[in-house]
């Protein structure tokens, strides 16, 4: 993954005709291209501390080299693509450390909490909520922890239907060693290309078959961890108890702030032998989020649900030549496209889709057929490129999402809306879609687009836009009593809304976990903790 | 509740004649009635705190009667009735106080921390494992912080489907007034009827619809606390974010020792317009709970779900008059009995029991038809009332539970049963049962009749079989590599068996957690932490 850009390079390209001239439509389109290279700055931690970490690896798992570095250098976030567009490489790390295993990772905090240097847990790189932006003063030096060696299938329970993970292991990379035995996880996050197991439980992700498996921390029955005071293993003993407050739900979500989870036991499922997506109509966003509701409500979830509100349908990001296409949702016919997946067997898919479908039909839904959801299915995971090329023409573009109450939907909904169109002015673009829903609410999952304002290389004028915006977003976000993240994760830009979300004595909790687990402040400084 | 039996004194009664009968055959009847009753010993706490108090919650609110008090005195293992049917009060509260709402608990609690009060959060008493066991040692007394008075619905969100309860509220309760908004909490542990919604979700219970509706920590969608430090309030903005650690999680399952649980937000559903409860024989526990783990592994739970083994189906406690009927399991018949019960619209309930069904018979259960179902759903929370009438004649009973992941089952019902017959002897009887299923695993819960030993006034003797018989058993779990408890909760009886299942890390977690929100030690001391 090359740092100013999304995946995988032979994906990468400029933006299509058809997006081009519908996006000129609205912006101006600057062509804004990358700064060039800039040096990376050279390893600010003391050369006798790099051998230590080679006596501890080996020589070939402790990385200087500057193309390395450069790629383990802040997450995904239009932030991070902007800062790096315009050659800052402020935050990149000194050294690249690369452990073998558990006792690897516990060697290297061991260490860095004896020197005073700052570990930064590395899998995908995919944060988009600056979860890999420490804090550098007061460090010797900042390592990233890069766990892509720990790549492998450590055990499968096929009578329990569990498996071990590796951390390193990217999405594409688990499913196959699992489908190897006819097994899957089920998580497919946009970032599932690149992102890793490790990272999915340390941000509590959430994948587009939430509806049917579940979030990745529902998924998980158990973990590992090194800790600056040593291991932790939690969850070995059963799926569920009363031995207690449950400490796994400590370590899910605290992003590298209290430990490096090293191992990841997952519920596992058969591979599906029969997936099916198809389109509904809705006449508006409320009535297709009430069909959505009821179908939570009744426990009568698919596999895959998610629904657009008329701005998104309209677009269509996945598929712009389809826009307005006959019989399909869209500004020819207005409305909102949803789209509902199953997945399982042939008789549980069928069954399944019969009692959907007949609940959607009641509830005001019309079927669209298959088409729409094969398009959405081909293209799931394809928006950061679109992204990128969008950023190469000097748009501002970028997502962010929350979750409330089923009660509470409408009101944040209009208030994130009107906080970007404030901050951004006149013809920016929201759209949204709800995309993971649970009986008692739901995500909205907003994507923004706006003119660049005055671009400077590289876009500093966008950088400083779209953040004003961020921010306010994030404020209407907190007024509306909604979190300020569903399946992003806290990271450095979320950290100073997270104390109206869990109180002061919440953020009082997780410091004192932070002291007791990591006394000498090594492990991820600036990120969650507010 | 009188101190030395369980529940309704209405239902209370000398055992049934067949029962009797049955017991007689197996161990010596020894007429043991409680000894009778001892002086409650006076209040320790100083007078002046004991105005203290009643200057902040009002004269009426703080009482020292010693029925009252008598009452309050421990929960309802059977060590805890064996101690009081020999007049051992050594645990009797100074003083029972009765808050009103939230800031009453807050206004305790800062005075019991400023005057080292150790405050024992009290629901409906029915703690199986210590839970109401304090220390006294180091503190100026004991004091039961009784939440009877906190019993009301405080918010409704029918939109959502959650309602924010009273911790004081107990099962039938809480259910009767969400029947009269045509909802339901679906929560119904066997101490329903005097166990409270504070106490089951500081304690992680579950229910025996919980194939169906979860575990009753899985229904909180949010809390509110008081602790020393003061006010905690969690999850009141989404179901699920990635907003950091999950922090309801630390609070669900900690006893009261970390603060004490003011208000819960539960996830509510429409009252099932069917119940159906029906039996199933299996030719062994074994057959049964693959049938079971196929169910659950194949998301197609029903509502109600368990399975008795092969002895437990031949002494079927609950139904002593058809034990060997014709055509049921049991002597006559051999095998295992299960219970399946289905909840819901009809629609629903009716396509869920054609597909369990047609899985049961591919799996090699037999249909017993409605007659076994709706027996156990009429003597479902009656087991603790024939406990009593049990150690009127001199015998040991007691209930013990565990759980782990479906690969391990076997193993650890080979080794707990054998600890207990080791511990307790020849003639020993250990039943058992599932009733608690996820697809990675299942609960297992034992119960145990024992011959009372040598008979001192009240059952001392028994006391000690007893306790050593425990002993054995949680050394039998731990070393099985299963949870100490499935939801029991840990108490004062299950602390030792903790550190082994979380770590000393673990342990050091919930220390530290413990100083931060409570520095004084006042709450639960004794209890939870290791």
């Amino acid at each position: 993954m090359p740092p100013t850009r999304w995946g995988d390079p032979a994906h990468a390209g400029p933006l299509p005709d058809g997006v081009r001239d519908l996006v000129s439509l609205v912006f101006p389109l600057v062509e804004t291209p990358a700064a060039a290279e800039v040096a990376v700055p050279a390893p600010a931690l003391p050369a006798d501390l790099v051998d230590g970490l080679r006596e501890l690896l080996g020589e070939e798992h402790v990385v200087l080299d500057d193309a390395v570095r450069r790629n383990r250098t802040r997450g995904k976030s239009t932030p991070d693509l902007l800062r790096q567009r315009a050659g800052d490489l402020a935050d990149v790390p000194d050294v690249v450390v690369r452990p073998g295993g558990h006792d690897d990772v516990q060697a290297v905090l061991d260490y860095a909490a004896e020197h005073r240097i700052a570990v930064v847990p590395f899998g995908g790189g995919t944060s988009v909520t600056g979860g890999l932006a420490v804090e550098r003063d007061g460090y010797t030096g900042v390592v990233s922890l890069d766990l892509g060696r720990m790549r492998s299938l450590l055990a499968l329970d096929p009578v329990s239907s569990t498996a071990t993970l590796g951390p390193g292991l990217r999405g594409p990379e688990a499913e196959a060693l699992l489908a190897e035995h006819g097994l899957m996880l089920g998580h497919f996050p946009q970032s599932f290309e690149f992102a890793t197991i490790g990272g999915f439980a340390a941000t509590r992700s959430s994948g587009q078959s939430s509806a049917g498996y579940g979030r990745f921390d529902a998924m998980v029955v158990g973990l590992r961890a090194a800790t600056p005071r040593g291991e932790v293993r939690l969850g070995g003993t059963a799926p569920s108890n009363a031995s207690g407050p449950d400490l796994r739900e400590l370590f899910l979500g605290s992003e590298g702030a209290f430990g490096v989870i090293t191992e990841v036991t997952v519920r596992v499922r058969p591979l599906p032998e029969v997936k099916e997506y198809e389109g509904w109509h809705w006449p508006s966003f409320a009535a297709g989020a009430d069909a959505m509701r009821a179908l939570a409500q009744g426990d009568l979830l698919p596999t895959v649900l998610r629904l657009s509100d008329e701005n998104e349908t309209a677009i269509n990001l996945a598929r712009p030549d389809a826009i307005g296409g006959e019989g399909s949702a869209g500004p020819g016919g207005g409305g909102c496209l949803m789209i509902v997946g199953y997945e399982g067997t042939p008789a549980a898919v069928a069954a399944k889709k019969v009692a959907v479908a007949a609940a959607l039909t009641d509830l005001g839904g019309t079927p669209l057929g298959a088409e729409p959801g094969e398009a959405w299915a081909a293209g799931r995971f394809n928006a950061p490129y679109l992204r990128d090329s969008l950023l190469d023409v000097g748009v501002i573009v970028e997502t962010l999402e929350t979750v409330t109450f089923w009660s509470n939907r409408e009101r944040l909904y209009a208030a994130v809306r009107s906080a970007l169109e404030s901050a951004l002015g006149e013809g920016t673009m929201v759209l949204c879609h709800i995309s993971h829903v649970y009986a008692t609410g739901c995500s909205l999952y907003f994507t923004v687009a706006a003119a660049g304002g005055t671009p400077g290389a590289g876009g500093e004028g966008r950088l400083d836009r779209w953040l004003a915006a961020k921010t306010a977003a994030n404020d209407a976000i907190v007024a509306s009593g909604a979190s300020i993240t569903h399946h992003h994760a806290v990271g450095t830009d979320h950290r100073d809304w997270l104390q109206p979300e869990i109180g002061d004595l919440g953020v009082a909790v997780l410091r004192a976990v932070k002291r007791e687990l990591d006394p000498a402040g090594i492990l991820n400084p600036g990120v969650l903790i507010p």
